[in-house]
């Protein structure tokens, strides 16, 4: 095999068979294709496509290039919870307890943040003491114990993975569904959970812009999963501004146990509810309905709250000892009217900048500031009337920069859900 | 601006201004774009295209990121030949000093060899002596002197092109109209001329293929031409049987001269008259019918002969020394029947094999070896009679491979015509 002839093949359109594709996954991890070769033929599948079979095939070389996690010494459906990254989404962190609680096995491996959009494991690391990196013994001696773990990825998983996204980045063919969806699911299958929920994100804050090339997405992803074997749930919901008020590590764990109390905002809670049901429901085989009640129950009862205690002691954190910081600036707004729009993304950049998130994969981050709404998009807001505040550290922002993320208008034209569909 | 943001609109398929495709030739000769980025844009462009403007502007950039020959020294229309490159295309040989012959000024910088198609260059340093690099001062004298010259390229001409085609030669992007269209014509810019007739090569011994691609190849290089002030004209010939029927750098300097000694295959002959009476009504400003009498006239009182026996002295060659292979190896038809199609490339490739070409830039040549074809398109063959001779070197080729090149079919159905349609 020749990569020039694949290359000029999916060029011509074509469709590459599954020996041509291991042939390029297997060439470039083992450096006999180079990066000018790969990035010619991932802008040719961005601009040409894949069909459901080179996409599986595509997913199944990938995960296949490193170590792939075994559970099977877990008892039960093995359910993953995975998010495409929005601003402010600190969902994992209230959905896991919670199904806990409900008795489904909850073995979650999570990312760093490295973008606009933060990490689970950036979030909780937040939380002094709280160890992230756990052996796979380790791991699953938790689970069996308290019924949950949540750790950074270990070993070398999906490396195929890392080093095609890191090339996408700087070549322009980031934005491919056949890309994106192996390069999420390929993963997952490499972690090892037997079905896997995804909160597909939707809006200025995600990478799909909007609901037709989610759904494209979901789909594709959904393909993949029937490919091998696996149950693929994707629940597409609205990132057009940030999920609940808070954007920072700190500040996001304190709201994540709000919600966990009855008393964070409604649309995170709404959505963790929702998330929670459909893993539930798969998890103990038991009806939507039913398992809705189950988690609306162990909400009310906070054995979902206690659940999260438990995980952040068995961990070693010590949540008494987290800090936000205390520089808070309130930015007023110099209008009045309805917030019709938020600049998420920008927001996520923000926060990033405060020096909450990354630039490079070595920077230290502060968890302790970030940014908490106070106004979001429907609501009313008047002139020196406070839209946000600003959880300073030691870098600097401009309030303005801050401000201009909302579009306030007189008229409220926005029809505005959160939880848009669904796709299995 | 970014070269990422840059490949995403081409990605969309939207329009690069001038300036981002300075940007982009500027950046990649300077190393600030590298190679996968390069590749990636690439491949944009074969897939999504370019419009006139663009690749008006792409030529423009790359002609100038090198040296620009200034032949504003030579009196009158400078007028240059140009053949995007066949099998057995010893024309620029015959066309070269005929058109000096009738007072056009022929001043040719030409190429070497790399592929299966052979370079002028090459051909003439088969005469013993005859020497190709000639400084642009003794160029022009000669020019001056005896109205012709014939020199390899000399100084930085157009690198981006250099950098670029090495590039899309092992990403699988040289299948493109605006990139085959900017290549050859960012080099005829730099050369200097002010009119351009090209030889446009069709069929399985050219890059392109079938008459379609090489209508809009030639339509592009006429808009380059009109957008930079020079008169292009592009005439679409055969390239489905070699020109002529010798193959290999002597071999072919001898099939010319016979050429110019009204002597020569009637295809080559047929196609150097036509060539060089669009030259010649160009250069003189005089009709076609007027020139083509000039030219036919010279080839018959040898003054075009003459010319080149002049051109190759001064230039220091001895033609009596030039040698073709002793070693010959006649090779028989097995089957009875008509010619009724050649595989053009490989013939191509048999020579190159038989060490008349170069697989590295820096293989040397053994310019006695190749392959005369004794039937062409058309012919009757018998069993046992002679097809083709081989003139072998110090490298062996299966007979086989050589014979398997000629389809022979009991019934002749083909229209086979050299000269398809002109475009101007």
């Amino acid at each position: 095999m020749n990569i020039v002839e694949i290359i000029n093949k999916k060029r011509l359109k074509k469709h590459l068979t599954k020996e041509e594709i291991k042939f390029v996954i297997d060439g470039y991890i083992n450096n006999t294709i180079t990066d000018y070769q790969m990035s010619s033929l991932l802008m040719a599948i961005c601009i040409n496509g894949m069909n459901k079979e080179e996409t599986a095939n595509l997913t199944d070389a990938m995960y296949r290039s490193g170590d792939v996690i075994d559970l099977s010494r877990l008892n039960g459906r093995k359910i993953d919870k995975h998010s495409t990254g929005g601003v402010g989404d600190k969902t994992t962190l209230i959905v896991l307890p919670l199904v806990a609680s409900c008795g489904v096995i909850a073995p979650k491996m999570s990312g760093r943040g490295l973008g606009f959009t933060g990490g689970t494991i950036d979030k909780l690391e937040a939380i002094p003491g709280f160890h992230t990196n756990i052996n796979i013994d380790s791991f699953i001696n938790e689970v069996n114990t308290i019924g949950l773990a949540l750790a950074s990825q270990t070993g070398n998983l999906v490396p195929a993975d890392k080093k095609i996204y890191a090339l996408r980045d700087v070549t322009g063919t980031v934005e491919s569904i056949p890309l994106i969806a192996s390069s999420i699911m390929s993963k997952k299958l490499a972690s090892g959970a037997d079905t896997i929920v995804i909160d597909l994100k939707v809006g200025n804050g995600a990478l799909m812009k909007d609901i037709e090339s989610a759904r494209k997405l979901g789909h594709a992803m959904v393909d993949i999963g029937k490919a091998h074997n696996r149950k693929v749930v994707c629940v597409l919901t609205d990132m057009n501004q940030p999920l609940g008020n808070a954007i920072g590590n700190a500040l996001e764990v304190k709201e994540a146990i709000d919600c966990l109390n009855n008393n964070g905002p409604d649309d995170i809670t709404n959505l963790a509810i929702v998330l929670s049901s459909v893993m539930v429901s798969y998890g103990l085989n038991i009806s939507f309905e039913k398992a809705n009640d189950m988690v609306l129950e162990n909400l009310k009862n906070k054995k979902a709250y206690h659940k999260f205690i438990e995980l952040v002691k068995y961990q070693g954190g010590t949540l008494e000892e987290m800090k936000v910081s205390d520089t808070v600036i309130s930015v007023k707004s110099k209008e009045t009217g309805f917030v019709t729009a938020i600049e998420t993304d920008t927001l996520g950049e923000i926060v990033r900048k405060l020096g909450g998130g990354r630039y490079q994969k070595e920077d230290k981050i502060d968890h302790s500031v970030g940014l908490v709404l106070s106004k979001k998009i429907g609501d009313y807001v008047m002139e020196d009337e406070e839209i946000v505040k600003i959880y300073v550290g030691s870098k600097d922002v401009a309030i303005d920069e801050v401000l201009n993320c909302f579009k306030i208008e007189m008229l409220n034209k926005n029809e505005h859900n959160l939880i848009k569909e669904m796709i299995r």
